[in-house]
C-alpha cells in the first residue's frame, strides 16, 4: 500500500510530539501492516512524551511513532505470514519476543530475556497505519468496539496480576493504585468473584470508577489511613490477595502490612528507585506468595481478556472516559498530566 | 438440656422413615449440642429413605436419625470444646475425619483414610437437636438464612468441583447434571467469571432454574444431542473446563468428548458400576486434567462458601425452591422421588 | 548439499520397509537439514515396520522413510531459519505444532489441535540426512554421546509423566510398564527423590533394567499379584504417585487400586480399546488427580532432560541396550517384536 | 511419672542458662510426655543463650527451659491423648497452631495467626523430659537415629524452603548461607534432581560441608564475587532457583540479582531490619515468583523429611557436626558463638 499517513511522532529528545506525514510503511516478509482504528495512550507513552528521565536514558533513536496500545484492521501481510489475514480485526502484545532465548522456549516469552517493545524500541501505533510482527498480533473479536478492543493490552495486565498464583472466587482483594490498571484490576476482580473489593489511591475522580468497576470500598488516602482501615474491616486478618498496582514506594509498604498470612501479592507498579521493604514480617512470617507481574501471558491472558469482554461479563466502559480524534492527542497528553487527571484511559481514534 | 424431640428416623430396614420423640442427646467432651434451624434433603437421604441397594449395604445399625446437611444455633458444648460457643450460628462438615492418618495429617481431611459420615455412620440431623463433633463444626454468618446456611454443604461440592485444578475465570463450562450440585455449580461458575455455561440435562423444570443460575445455554438431551451442540457452539474445540455432576456412564463419555485439549474435568457425580472410558481419545490424547471431588476441602471449601454468600455475590435462591415443615418430610421425599421432580433442593424447618 | 544418502523407508503398504538410496532432501525457507549420527526405534515405528491396524489407518502416504528419534548435526539450515546453525548439534520435537491454534497460542503447542508427526505424517529420520523444520529444533549438549541424546524424544515423556502435577520428592511411586519409557520413568523418578520405587511389568530381562536404574522393588506380574504386593508395602494406603505408562488394560486397573487416596496419576500408555474404568472407588471417592500425558512440553520438558543429561545426574545408559548400524535396522526390529524382546532402547546409528 | 531431671534453664535476664534439676513434669489431657534422647541447637536458643536485643523483647516469662528441636520416646500420654502412644518415637512440630484462626482452619497451621512457639513461650526440651502438646507431635521412623530425628525441624526447613512453588529437578539453585539449614537444603536440592548447585557463605567449614552435601560450586565471598560467578557459570541467565537462607541484607539483594528471569525464590532468612530491595529490576521485571517461608507444612513436609531419611536417599551425617552429652551444652553454645564456628549442626544426647 502507498501514500501518506498521519502520524505521532517524537521528533527530537525534548518534552512533546508531533504530529508528521509519513508514508505508509511496507510489512517485512513476517509483518502484518494494520490500519489503525484505535489507539490508547498508556503511562510509558506519558514518560516519552514528557521525556522524563526514565525515556531520556531508555529511548535510543529518533525520529519514533509512538504508541503501543491499538486496535486496527490487517490491511496487508508480509509474504510469509500465515496465521494472519487481511480484514482480520488485530490489536498486538507489545513485547515482541526473541523466539530463541530459554523463557521464550519454555513458555514465558512475555519476560524474553532479549524482548523489544512496540513503541519504544520500534516505530508505533499513534498513526493511521502501523505495522507489527505476526508474532505478536491477537485477533480480536470483531463484536468488541475498537475503543474496548485497544486498551486490551493494560487490560491484559490487569487480568494477569489479578489471576496469577491463584482465583480470586471469594477471596478479600485489596488494590493499591486508582491507574487503568488498578481500575480494570477491580473489575477483573469483581467478574472473578471477589467477595470483598478495597481500592487505595489519591485521585477522587478515579475512585469514584474503581466504584463503578466494583470496589466496595475506596480510600481516599488524604484522608483515611488504609492500613488501619483494612485491618480492621477484616478483623484484623487482612485481605487475601493484594493487587500492587501503583509503584509508590508509600503504596508498597502498606500493601506488605495488610496482605494476609498465607495470601497472595501481586507485584505491577514500579516504583522509580529501591524501596525498603520489611521483608521479614511483610513476607517471611507471613508466608506470602508473591509473583512479579510483566505483561501479559502470551497470549493465555489474551484469551482470557478477549472472553472477558465479548461475553460481556466485565465492561469496561466506566475505565475509557475520553475518546479523541487522534489530532488532538495533545489534549490527551494535557489532560494526563494534569495534577487532577481527572480521566481513566484515554482512546484516540482514527 | 434435657427434654424431648422430634427426629425423623430410620427404624427398619425397609423404605421409610419415621417420626419419633426421642430424648434430646448430650454432647460428649469434643461434642457440641446444635439446635437446629433448617436441614436439607440430599441424594443420599434419598437412598437410605428408600432403601436401595446402596443403603442396604452401607448402613450397619439401626434406628438412626437422617440427615447431614444443616445450620442451627449451638446449645451447648462439651466439656473440652474451645472453637464454639453457645449460641454461635454454625453448620458442619459432614465427613468427620480421623485426624490421625496420613491423608488427616496432611492436609486432606476430606478424603480422611477412616473417614466417618453424619447420618450414615452416626445421627443425623433431621431432628430438633443434633450432636456433632467439634471438629467438623463451621461457624456461620449470621447474616445469611438458615435455608440458605443449610445448603453450604452441598454448595461446597459445587465450590470445590468448579475451583478445583485452576479459576474459571473468562473459561468456558460445560456441566453434566442438573441436580442442585450442578445447579449450584452454574452458579458458582457464573460468579467466578465463567465466559460461557453449558448445562446438561434431562429435567426441564431444573434446566430452567440453571438459566436463573446463569447457564448460557441449558441442553436437554431428549432433544438435543449435547457433544454435537457444545462442539459446534466452541468451533470445534471443545469447553476449557467440564464439570461431570451426574453419575451418568452416558454423561460420563460425553463430557470427556467436549473437553478441550488440555483443559480440565472435575469428576463428582458417581456412577452406579464401573463406567467404559475412551482413555486413549478422551483423556492421554487430549492432556486432560481430570481431579476426583469427594467432599470439601477442610475449610477452605466453606470459607470461599461462606464468602459468596456472605457477600451477597452467590444468590442461590433459585435453587431451593421447596421449605417445608421438619415434619412434613415425606412431602419432600415425595417430591424428590416423583418422576418428574419438579424441585430444587428441598429444605425442612424447625 | 547434493548426493545421496541411505534411507529406511516404508515403500509398501505391507510390513517391512526397504533400505533405499535417495537423493539428500533440501530444506525449506524455515527448515533444517540435519546429518543424522543416531536414531532409535520407537514403538510408533513397530507399529508402521509390522504395518498393524493402527498403521494401516493412520499412514496416508508412501513411500515414507520411518523414524522420529534422533540426534545430529545441522548441515544446511533454510533462509529464513535464525535460531539454528549449520553445526549445532540438535534433536527434535517430533510433534510439529501449527502455530495457529489455541492451545499453540496459549502455551500448549505439546498438544496442538492440527499436529503433524515427524515418521508419521512427513519423511522421518532413519536416514543419513533429514529435514525438520526449525520450529521442533532443540539444541542438544554436545557433551552427550549421540547414542544418548536421540533418547531424549521418549525420555522427555517420561520426564512429563514423572513431573506432571507436583514433584516427586519425598514419595513413593509404582511405574506401570517396563518398556523404554517405564524405565526412563524409574530413573527419572529416581534422581527426583522417590523415597520408594514400583516397578511393574512382564519381562524378566526389563525388570532387571529397572533395578539398575533405580527401583526398589519389581514386579514380575505372572508370579506376584501388584496390588496385593504394593498395598501391603504401603501399610494399605497405596502410593502418591502412579506412572502408567504400559497402556495395558489389566495394569491401569491395577493402577487405580495402588494409587493412594490424595494422589496422582499419569496416564501415558495408551490402550487398544476402551477401557473399564472403577470411576467412583478409583478416581472420585480417592480424590485423585490424574493428568493425560502427550508428547513432551515444548520446550520445558526438553530443558529438564538435556539438564538430566548434561549434569550426568541420570544415567541412562542400562537402558541403551543396543547400537546397531542403521543398515542393520532389520535386526533392530526383529529383536524388538521377539517374543521375549531382551532390549531396551534400540539405536541405530550412521 | 515422677521424680527430678536435668534441665537447661534460662533463670536470668542475662546471658548464659543453667543447668538445674527440675520435677519431671505431668502432661495435661491433650499433651505427651517424651523422654528426650537427642536435642540440637538451633540459630533461636543462640538467641535466647547470648540473650540478644530479639531475646530481651521476645522473652516474658523465666525461668524457662530452653530448646525446640528433638527426638525422643514418649513416656505418658494425657486423658484424652488418641494418636500417640506410650513407646512412640516421636519428634515435634515448634509451632504449636491455634486451631482456631483462618489459618488453622485452611490449611495453614504452620502460619497460625495466633501460634505459640516451643522453647520459646512454654518450657522446651533441653532437659530429660519435656512436655508437648498432641497436636504438634510427629511419629519417628525408629530406624533414624535419634541424633539425626532431632535435626527433622530445621531439615524440614530446608525442605519446604527448597520445594515451595515447584520442583527442582533438572534445574539449577543457588543457595545463599551455609548455616545448616542452608546445608540441608543443599542435600536436599541435590537428591531432588537440582541439575547444579551453588552455594555462597563466608565460613569455609561450612563450604566444604556444602560440598559433601552435593554443592557443585562453593563461593566463599570474601574472594569471589558470588553474581559474577554465577552469572558467569548461567551464561549470563542467572539460576532457577534461588533459596536465601542467611537473612543477611547483602546477601538478599544478590539472591535477586541471580534469579533467573520467570524463576523462583525462597525466602527463609530473617534480616534483622527493613532491607532495601531492587524490586523493579529484581522481581516486577523479573517475573519472579517468591514465597516466604515460616516454620514446616503440618505435616505435609515432616511427611516428606521422615521419607528422605527413611529411605536413606539423604545423607545429613556431614551436617551433624557434634554430639555432645546435654551437660555439655555450654560448650555447644561456644562453638556456634566462637567467630570461625567450626561446626555443622551440634546435638546434645541424654
Amino acid at each position: 500500500m502507498n501514500g501518506e499517513m498521519k502520524s505521532v511522532v517524537k521528533t527530537k529528545r525534548a518534552p512533546g510530539a508531533e504530529l508528521c506525514s509519513l508514508e505508509i510503511p511496507h510489512p517485512g516478509p513476517n509483518d502484518v501492516l494494520v490500519k489503525v482504528k484505535a489507539a490508547s495512550i498508556c503511562g510509558t507513552d506519558v514518560h516519552i512524551y514528557t521525556w522524563d528521565g526514565w525515556a531520556q536514558s531508555r529511548i535510543t533513536s529518533l525520529p519514533q511513532t509512538l504508541g503501543h496500545e491499538f486496535a486496527g484492521e490487517v490491511a496487508e501481510v508480509g509474504s510469509l505470514v500465515t496465521r494472519i489475514k487481511p480484514g482480520d480485526m488485530i490489536s498486538a502484545e507489545t513485547h515482541i519476543p526473541c523466539g530463541a532465548c530459554l523463557q521464550c522456549l519454555t513458555g514465558q516469552m512475555h519476560i524474553c530475556n532479549d524482548v523489544k517493545i512496540l513503541g519504544v524500541d520500534i516505530n508505533g501505533c499513534f498513526a493511521e497505519y502501523a505495522v507489527v510482527p505476526e508474532v505478536v498480533c491477537w485477533k480480536n473479536d470483531p463484536s468488541v468496539p475498537f475503543e474496548y478492543a485497544t486498551v486490551q493490552e493494560p487490560l491484559g495486565n490487569a487480568v494477569y496480576a489479578t489471576l496469577e498464583g491463584g482465583g480470586i472466587n471469594g477471596h478479600s482483594v485489596a488494590v493499591f493504585g486508582e491507574g487503568p490498571t488498578g481500575l480494570f484490576s477491580t473489575g477483573v476482580a469483581r467478574v472473578s468473584g471477589a467477595s470483598e473489593i478495597f481500592v487505595v489511591g489519591r485521585n477522587r475522580f478515579r475512585l469514584d470508577i474503581a466504584k463503578k468497576m466494583g470496589a466496595d470500598h475506596t480510600i481516599f488516602i488524604s484522608e483515611i489511613d488504609p492500613v488501619e482501615y483494612i485491618l480492621e474491616k477484616t478483623h484484623g486478618l487482612g485481605v487475601d490477595v493484594v493487587l500492587e498496582m501503583s509503584g509508590a514506594p508509600a503504596a508498597i509498604a502498606n500493601a506488605f502490612k495488610v496482605v494476609r498470612k498465607g495470601g497472595r501479592f501481586s507485584a505491577f507498579g514500579i516504583p522509580p528507585h529501591d524501596v525498603s521493604i520489611d521483608y521479614a514480617n511483610g513476607i517471611i512470617f507471613k508466608g506470602v506468595h508473591l509473583n512479579g507481574i510483566n505483561g501479559r501471558k502470551m497470549f493465555q491472558t489474551w484469551f482470557e481478556v478477549r472472553n472477558f469482554l465479548s461475553s460481556k461479563r466485565l465492561d469496561i466502559s466506566p475505565v475509557v472516559t475520553h475518546i479523541l480524534p487522534l489530532e488532538n492527542y495533545k489534549d490527551g497528553f494535557d489532560i494526563l498530566t494534569s495534577p487532577e487527571a481527572k480521566c481513566g484511559k484515554i482512546v484516540l481514534k482514527n
